[in-house]
């Protein structure tokens, strides 16, 4: 293998689930982003406090996080490649979507699944913000997802980042069982 | 969409990529674990407190973190259905490795990318700890990775965890470049 001391980019880790991150009116896309706790429900994305929606994230409560199929990577590559200072991106761009129930984001229309989240803890490493969110409530689409998990790889398509606006989904017949056992 | 206002299980973020993470002569696969940080390059993984390999990491300075293709899935579902306290995990299953240079952990032949991570915080969120690494040593192979990225959706395919014992990879012909613009 190759070895470099100087890591620059290290995006090895990619594919990663896009997560389309809502806050008041605004939506920007996050490809980092993990669970951090089962119980209680806790999920944190990382987000540079340069962007616009880092701003809003601190101003209010709490934020959503929506997963679409590949088939809306474009609605991922449009919110991302624009600031929500200068336009008003749901509107511009189209994006259907209702308001959250317990915080002050949007719930878009073409989610399989959503996460309301409560901010329960923001901290800072190297140029990134890690927010920390409480789920408060789930929203999830019955034929994508049941039972706490993605159901039916052959109807789930989710968008996965690959780096270099890549974008890219799944191959259920690849799918393997594996128990370890 | 369905709601739900006791969370449960969450588990629609994925699919997201395994990393084994090895300390000492042991490897566990995680499936939670993010980037933090471009520069400095933090890399956090989380993980139960209840865990052997969680022991490790206190006790070592580091850990590598090592992503394989999925026809090697099967080390990720063996090394994750027993624990390092009963039986040496490498050995028994015969899993090929070096040791890595800057931290105490191995280094999978079968890798096609493997950070060597300083330990440099470690944060408790609910009931997983949150362990922060700075990335020492990257290794990758050349033709998989180059220039900090994944670089053929061809050459690669990554394992991915999707809940419930389920592995599977990317979908090479659903690839879209989308700049957004």
């Amino acid at each position: 293998m190759e070895r470099k001391t100087e890591p620059g980019k290290f995006y090895y880790f990619y594919p990663q689930a896009v997560a389309l991150i809502g806050v008041r009116s605004n939506i920007m896309p996050a490809a980092w982003h993990t669970p951090l706790s089962a119980d209680p429900p806790l999920y944190g994305i990382v987000i540079s406090p340069k962007r616009y929606t880092y701003e809003l994230l601190l101003k209010e409560t709490g934020f959503t996080a929506n997963f679409l199929d590949l088939e809306h990577a474009a609605i991922a590559a449009k919110t991302g490649s624009c600031s929500g200072k200068d336009i008003r991106k749901l509107d511009e761009f189209g994006i259907p979507h209702s308001p959250a129930e317990t915080v002050n984001g949007p719930i878009l229309d073409d989610a399989y699944a959503v996460y309301e989240c409560e901010r329960v803890d923001v901290r800072e490493y190297g140029d990134h913000m890690l927010v920390v969110g409480r789920i408060t409530l789930l929203h999830y689409r019955k034929d994508h997802a049941e039972a706490g998990q993605i159901v039916d790889e052959h109807v789930s398509k989710p968008t996965l980042y690959f780096g270099k606006d890549r974008y890219l989904t799944i191959d259920p017949k690849t799918l393997q069982i594996l128990t370890g056992k």
